[in-house]
Parts: C-alpha cells; sequence; structure tokens
C-alpha cells in the first residue's frame, strides 16, 4: 500500500505545501485523511483519480482540513460517479450536505453518507478496521487508525496432503470457508498458519501531545503525527493547541511506532531542518513529510 | 494597471489550469473576478497578497467559480484583516455568510459585505465605475464592466496664467475643487482639458455569446470572454450553455473592444493552437489566457 502526501501545510497554503490532505492507496480504494481546498488539483497534479476515493475521514472541522470536500465532490459528479462515497467526521460533518445543496454544487449522480462519528470502531469490514479517537485541539479533533486485517499465511503442502486440489477451494478456505473433500470436512484452521500483524496507519489530525494517541496509535507500522512548530516555539504551539517536533516524536517513541511522519507544518518554516533535527534525537526513524511525497507502507 | 489570469480552466482543474480567477490590480487595490477553489494559493504561487483584495466580483454560483471564497476569507482573517471586504455576485451569493459561519471557519475580525446584484451600476466611486448584465448559461449569470473615470489632463501653464502657484492648490483643481487665488475664484473647468476616456475592462463569467453582451462591453479596453469550447464542439458548447472561440471573436468584434482575451478553457484540450486559430480569423488582437498570465492595461 502506499501513502500520498496531497497537502502538508498548516492554515495557509504556500508555493510548496497545500492544506492538509493525506491518500492511502489500499484495498484496492483511495482513502483520504482531511481534504483541505485544493485537494482535487494536488491529485489532479500527480493523476490520481478521485473516482477511487470510497472513504474520507475528517479529523476537525477547521477549514484548512475540509474546504476541498465540496469541489472534489462536485468533480466526482461531473466524472460520472455512481459509487456511493462515505464521509466520516466530527459533530458539524453533516452541515457538509447543507453545502453541497446551497454552494455551487450541482446534482450529484451518487449517494454520500456522511456519519458523524465518536470514539471507537467506526468501520470493520472484510479488509480493514478503523478506530477513532478524541485528541486534544481547541475544538474536537479526531485521530484515525486503519489496521489491515491481514490473513495468516496459507499452508499449501498441508492442504494438498488433506487431499484439496490447487484451485478455487485454495482460496475458500484461505478466506475462512470450510470445505468438503471426498465427504470429509476440511476447516479453515487446518490449513492456515498463525494470525499474522496487519499493517497500523495512524493519523494524528491536529493536537497538543496527547496521552491517549500513545496507546491508540500503540505499535502503528506508521504514526503520521503533526508538528506544527519547531520546539522553540513552543509557546505558540500550545496557545494553538498544536505539537512541537519534540512533542510528536515523544509519541512516537511511547506509542513505538515503527515510523514516525510529521506533517502539518507552519508557513512560518523556510526549511524543516530544526524539526527533523529535534524528532531525529528522540526518534530516529522520522520523515518530514512534502507535498506529493509518496511511501510505501509494508 | 495589471489583469492577472489566476485560473483558466472550466469545470474540473488540470496540473496547467486552475479554476476560473482573475485579479485586477488598480486604483491602489486589488479586485477580483470569480474565486474557483485553489485561488488563495494560486495568488500564494506569484506572491499577490489577498489582504489588498476590497472588491469581489462573482459571475455566478456555480462551484468553479466560487469555491475559493470561503478559504481565501479564512486566510484574510487569519492574516488579521481589519478592512471591510465587499462581495458582489447573483441571488445565493449570500448563502456565504451561512458557510463561513458553519463550516470551518473562524471568527472574523473585519466586515463581509455581500450584496445580490440586479443589472446596472452597482459601484460609482471616485475612481471607477462598475456595472453588470444577464447573460446567457444554465443559471444566471452576470458579466461585469469596470471603467476607469480618468481625469482630465491639468493644463499647468494655464493654471499658472491664471495667478496658481504650483502646488496643492493644482490637485485641488485637478480633482474638480474650485479655489480662490488672490480673492479670484478659479474654477476647474478653466485649467483642465476635454473630458478622456477611461480604461474600461468587461468579463463575460460564463455564457452563450449574447447580444445585450455587445452592447455592454462596447469600445472595451479589454474584454475577457469564455471560450470553453473549440469551433466543431459546438453542440457542446450549446449543450452546456458555454460559448466557442469564433462565437466569443464575434462579440468581440462587434463590441469593438481593443483587445480580447478568451479563458475558461474546457480540460479536454492539451492545447489552445486550434481556439486561437477561429478567433484570429474573426478577431486579430486576441491572446488565450492561461494561469499566471499578467497583462499591463493603459
Amino acid at each position: 500500500m502506499e501513502l500520498i502526501f496531497l497537502g502538508t501545510s498548516s492554515a495557509l497554503p504556500t508555493k510548496f505545501r497545500n492544506h492538509a490532505s493525506i491518500a492511502l492507496k489500499a484495498f484496492g480504494e483511495v482513502i483520504l485523511f482531511d481534504c483541505g481546498e485544493g485537494t482535487q488539483r494536488q491529485m489532479a497534479n500527480i493523476r490520481l483519480s478521485p473516482m477511487k476515493i470510497n472513504h474520507i475521514f475528517i479529523s476537525h472541522m477547521h477549514g484548512d482540513h475540509i474546504l476541498g470536500l465540496p469541489g472534489l465532490i462536485q468533480s466526482m459528479g461531473f466524472r460520472g460517479r455512481i459509487e456511493p462515497l462515505y464521509i466520516f467526521g466530527p459533530p458539524g460533518i453533516n452541515k457538509l450536505e447543507n453545502i453541497l445543496l446551497n454552494f455551487g454544487c450541482l446534482n450529484m449522480s451518487f449517494k454520500i453518507i456522511i456519519q458523524e462519528v465518536d470514539e471507537g470502531c467506526i468501520i470493520d469490514n472484510a479488509e480493514y478496521i478503523v478506530n477513532c479517537i478524541k485528541c486534544e485541539h481547541n475544538i474536537i479533533n479526531y485521530a484515525y487508525s486503519i489496521t489491515e486485517k491481514k490473513k495468516p499465511r496459507f499452508l499449501k503442502e498441508k492442504a494438498i496432503k488433506l487431499g484439496v486440489e490447487p484451485g478455487p477451494k485454495f482460496s475458500l478456505l484461505h478466506s475462512g470457508q470450510e470445505i468438503k473433500v471426498n465427504g470429509k470436512i476440511i476447516k479453515p484452521e487446518q490449513v492456515l498458519g498463525p494470525p499474522r500483524k496487519g499493517i497500523k496507519i495512524t493519523y494524528s489530525g491536529d493536537t497538543r501531545p496527547c496521552k491517549d494517541l500513545i496507546d491508540f496509535a500503540k505499535e502503528s507500522t506508521v504514526l503520521i503525527h503533526e508538528s506544527t512548530f519547531e520546539d522553540e516555539d513552543i509557546d505558540k504551539a500550545i496557545e494553538n493547541w498544536h505539537s512541537t517536533a519534540s512533542e510528536a516524536a515523544n509519541i512516537g517513541k511511547k506509542s513505538n511506532a515503527d515510523k514516525l511522519i510529521l506533517t502539518h507544518i507552519s508557513t512560518r518554516y523556510s526549511d524543516t531542518k530544526s524539526i527533523k533535527k529535534s524528532a531525529k534525537k528522540i526518534f530516529n526513524n522520522v520523515i518530514i513529510a512534502k507535498d506529493y511525497m509518496v511511501l510505501e507502507v509494508k
């Protein structure tokens, strides 16, 4: 799977960083975390089709994280989308419907299912689970985690020994269904290896360093955490309910994430050397996000 | 004065063209015609401050012409704006207020005066006049013209002969006020040349070729007209209430504009050679707009 950073700025856009948005290409779809103004154009710039987006998760209701939604949705309509679109977000996200109806959007040819979330599990399907938790911002902000349901290894040789012929029956067993061979029932657990840990990606949204997030992000393959400010601007981080590089790195360390990506960088910094240096002192496997950065996750 | 083309695409953005927006740098301010999604970033890319925008004129309520408003306004707030902002547009534009209140925008530190326009004169101040007229689109679309009030030439030598000393009194007379010199009243008309024609800029918004627009755009220094389609796609132009290159060029010719700029180019065309060729056959002084194109107008 791939993480594609579409926008890595904070409140204001710059020539090099657009408003917040991150795409996850996985499970045969594109999953979007936040959707700041201009997200659809960022996608056009790297030829990532909005038609493949099925799920959008909004961290909080500040403009720089949501103002790309009406245009993105309108463009899906222009392109003749018929598949439903699921949007999850904090209280207030359902006002989007009113905006789509009243502010420049044409009749939509597809269903938009908007769901105001609460803490806990919000999606549990065949391929992944999505959980969310409240963090600490000046309005309600949710962090989301998406965890792959990784199938156990299929023990081919064991299956053949039990008389199962290679083919569709392998798939049935691997997907958890029992089958009959020569009148004998073969159960999946007879031909599957031990459970395997799936990839887990956690995205913080905007937040002060948050204790609950440490448990929530535990053992993430990738933790994407905001680092709006350098360490020396901690007073501004506190005042505006954001995190510094070191604070974000501490969350990465305490949650024992494999990799930490810092994003939502304030426009006040022309380079991110200081942010990287501070974070690396605490957590070595850290990357400062850039627009259009693609990260393969495995 | 300068016209700066911030977005020259039609419904969808491309790598090279953003949604519709045109800035006019004149009269000590920036005047914006339409404000598609991402306009604030287009401005950031060429270092044009949104703080200098005092007036915004919206042609019609389709998303690709208005969805940049919430973000642009929010960014003005972030930057600590206190000056009022005037927004003019067709019925429905006042719904913007509700969106600003309910969809991600913080408390605004400045006044936003939104005015739904009708045909006729909508601004008449010391420096310019703005008129608008309905065109022919599938929803109400206004074309706008802005006409400079150009002062007559100041006849310096005549003034000196009448006993006026160079200095502030020259300015008073030039701005139309009478003064007293040695007990004698000097009237402006005694020291001013004949009336001079000011620059006139007309912007069509989205429209089928519109008869009324010919009179409205009469003698424009610059007419900015949409040309969403090439001539051979006239069926699509009719179906979607847009204009072809030749149709737009005809409006330029019949209104006797000095210069014609074609914009709102459909994403289906990878180059604009055919649009230029068709238009040039009818009206020679034509330019196909590009994003970031700056046109000095004098």
